[in-house]
């Protein structure tokens, strides 16, 4: 099989992150996101907020970051991240990264995995800044949404801070203008109250 | 408003691109493609056909262009290329995209603007690589899928190499290992005989 087979093989398994279902609903819409239509959010989120990026990234690797971070779930499933962030979950994708990719040639294989690793890791200052954008869609569907995945997982102010601080590593000029649209949606009764 | 806030609006209004409906079905999925996925999908299937590509692209203008290329549906709606590459359709979708470019600043708004218009006009290497591209998701839907959306609209082969021969002013090895698969497909009566 050449090259261009192995990638169309590819282009084709990778389609099943359009059925991989996510924990909230786009702004207007009635059903629950889809990891590919958020990586698509995400990745065009990167490009219009780059100037804002704490420093000078390179936003040609992290759009390519964006583009693969969820291939994962196509093996693992989405979780709710403010309980998934775990070693094993973290390992179940990795594992269904390198079964996608194992589909591509060794030359093409390692630099993707090498993006995906480093996204992951996220001590990078692109990959921190990729990780800070990741977060934004989801927080503008509870703010936009009645809280609706918030209230729905029992989830806190506190537990919403301590996940998307890493915003303010990315950007903070963002992280200081959403920050206190949350304290704010808290307020609204749109989380859950701590005891 | 600040230019956080405008970008923000931004992101909201383009996530309507989740609900425009195309005309093929992802392969091994029940139900149609959103335009805000393809989006996706044909930026990374971009990424991993580059190499191929005829001439030396700048696959990060070639990522942007894919990101935002069909942001024109919000408001004008996908409709199948085999009857919808006319004047009048692409008018509606630039005034769309015009009209959500205008919730950015000036700054941000034109280059992105100039990013659209030269992946519809497709007269530049990258733009001609980014219109290849876009072309071969559908193709591997219909090829994987019993030709669903080609019996559905009574697509004969002379009309599916008419439009996707685009492929091969993009990457000419691409379509060297793409249109056999369509006349095989054809042979094999997944599109509608000639009279």
């Amino acid at each position: 099989m050449n090259d261009i087979e192995r990638v169309l093989e590819f282009v084709i398994a990778i389609e099943k992150l359009k059925d991989v279902q996510r924990k909230t609903r786009p702004v207007g819409l009635d059903r629950y996101e889809n990891s590919a239509e958020h990586s698509w959010h995400a990745c065009l989120t990167a490009l219009l907020f780059k100037d804002y990026a704490n420093e000078d990234i390179d936003i040609e690797r992290v759009m390519k970051m964006l583009l693969i971070h969820d291939l994962g779930e196509i093996d693992a499933g989405d979780t709710i991240i403010y309980a998934s962030e775990t070693v094993e979950n973290k390992q179940l994708e990795q594992q269904g990264v390198e079964r996608l990719l194992a589909l591509l040639s060794e030359e093409m294989r390692q630099p993707l995995l090498d993006l995906w690793v480093e996204f992951e890791t996220g001590d990078s200052k692109d990959s921190q800044y990729a990780r800070a954008i990741d977060r934004v869609p989801p927080l503008l569907h509870n703010l936009h949404g009645d809280g609706h995945s918030w209230k729905q997982h029992g989830i806190s102010l506190e537990q919403v801070l301590a996940v998307n601080t890493r915003i303010g590593k990315g950007s903070d000029a963002l992280w200081q203008v959403i920050r206190p649209k949350l304290e704010q949606a808290a307020n609204d009764g749109l989380m859950t109250q701590e005891p």
